[in-house]
């Protein structure tokens, strides 16, 4: 059975970038199965793509390949990695974007993509996922092994994973991100949060961590154990963000003395 | 033949959670067909959600199975549904989101979605689209008889459709929904407007029901037949949503007396 | 093995028009292949409609389908047109849509799509997408001889490539088109441009074209050899259209006296 294709990358879907991508990908081998994880990493968001696939690549069957791109330095001597986990495979630039994938799944195996003779005839400097990741990822598909990539490598970039600092009695995390629906995702794991612990944002008291939005009446704000395994700010039927006026990296606090 | 999976949810494009569902899908049936009707019904707005729900079912093969998910409730106490008309089955929460199918096919079968071993193991409080539809979908596909979901129920929750109150010589409808290009669409059915009816929104005279955009010189407003049976208000080669300052709900009027 | 139906619209991914027209697909052609090129041209924008489908096209597969619509004139006397090149095939309205293929690949053959029993039963008359184009190409993929669609015809609406004028010394050319990373694509072929030529966007001087956005420090202006090829620019790490304030159709300038 042919492997899944995924994709995560800053492209947008305005621009015919990510179609583009798959009329490759589809020209090489018609078999191949897409999907989208998504395309709206924030523009050139190194950090975030890193969360977004941490967060959604252990939902994915076996096997599956991640084309990541958010690339800000595509066309410079930056590598192109291939690297599998126990469960899947990824294509990236060699800028952290697989950096926080550890904290789930451990690397097995890194290559540096350098085998020419896979990639489009003429290789732009300035959209290697069409040239470059969408035939690769195609051939991988069809059943390429991965040692005709390139030669293995054993130190790749890696961006530190923001681990909130514990102290006696508290918590201190910050935002990571923030979702359509403005909730805050933090740093924060939800199995770390003692009972007692009660949430701040700046000076505003967000009692103990809840397990349902519904915990509170419609339009006050709360902690909630997020479905990435972290503590979320949310407003019931509204959104923190905006009530807030929050920006990732904003500190969050969860105090339990 | 493997049935077909459509979306129609309110998570956007933007955070992974589409794609994460359907990575959950691909696990458990990596054969599975999937479609998405739109991810963009404004954020926990049931009503657009129903009414877009409504407007594309009937275009979809017989035996689809819609994953419909606008849920401001999720994690509380409210009740999942599987339910089934003459062509096509859905799932949603039972929060109205299914209401207005009955204005175009009746809901035949209606369960209760309680049976955990579909579930994912664990099931996180604020995202059953991964941790309960997901799974419950691809089952399905799979060729779960939905007799194993959970047991028949016979009442759910109902949001009345907006209908135009009619008047002798006039019809005084409203604005349900606005498009990308900034048409209104009206709660007014086509079928039920005389020729000679002119239409008004505020103060505005649109003149009678047109048939064609290009009835009207570019630049002019117009109320038109629209594509899902009802009137719509528009701007030839502009928006009227823009030209004239409008809000879902606002009141249109047909005068033929 | 079937064709591949690729979609290039301005309708959006907010509205469910485009899961109907894939629902109406299915409905006829279970087994249809579809991919997305962008539903976002901009609103009625014929012109960049035509450059997005000239760009994406030549990297789709032998007989991938396009389905083009932006269609402003949906509904009036404005034809419907089937279309091949030595390599595809579109279907589209006449007015324009698809005049920029012939850049790069030739119309060997036009018809014009009257078999009526081919539409829906129904055909509105805002939303050919749905009625006409979707159930056109699902019988296209089913394997409908293209004689079936209506009688061939040799005169079609043709919009004029913005050609960039060339004097002694320089090059005047224009704004395309902007990308998501605030990138102006330019109609200035990078195989016409002197290695010596400096360009100009107003008074600031770019310096010569570029290969790689490394190669100007983080922040600043460049002309760079653009993926479609033709000259683009750009900020390194940022947005040129957002530093300068840039309109498509503004004017660009290669120096090399």
């Amino acid at each position: 059975m042919s492997l899944l294709i995924a994709f995560l990358t800053d492209f947008g879907q305005a621009d015919p970038f990510v179609g583009v991508m798959k009329g490759v990908i589809l020209s090489r081998y018609f078999q191949a199965r897409m999907v989208d994880v998504t395309h709206h990493v924030p523009p050139q968001d190194v950090r975030t793509g890193a969360f977004y696939l941490m967060s959604a690549a252990p939902y994915f069957p076996e096997d599956t390949l991640f084309i990541c791109i958010v690339d800000p330095g595509v066309g410079s001597e930056r590598r192109i990695l291939w690297a599998r986990t126990a469960s899947h495979q990824f294509l990236a630039p060699d800028n952290g974007l697989l950096s926080w994938l550890d904290h789930r799944q451990r690397l097995q195996e890194v290559r540096e993509v350098t085998n020419r003779r896979l990639f489009l005839d003429r290789v732009s400097t300035t959209f290697h996922g069409r040239d470059v990741f969408a035939p690769v990822a195609a051939e991988l598909a069809r059943g390429l092994p991965p040692a005709d990539l390139g030669a293995r490598i054993h130190q790749i970039k890696r961006l530190p994973f923001p681990e909130p600092r514990r102290y006696a009695g508290r918590i201190l995390g910050a935002v990571l991100s923030v979702d359509r629906f403005g909730n805050a995702i933090t740093n924060i794991p939800v199995s770390t949060v003692p009972a007692r612990a009660v949430f701040y944002f700046k000076d505003k008291n967000l009692g103990p961590l809840k397990l349902h939005y519904t915990a509170v009446p419609s339009g006050r704000p709360l902690a909630v154990a997020g479905s990435s395994g972290f503590a979320e700010l949310s407003v019931r039927n509204g959104s923190f963000v905006e009530t807030y006026g929050l920006t990732p990296g904003d500190p969050v606090e969860a105090k339990f003395r």
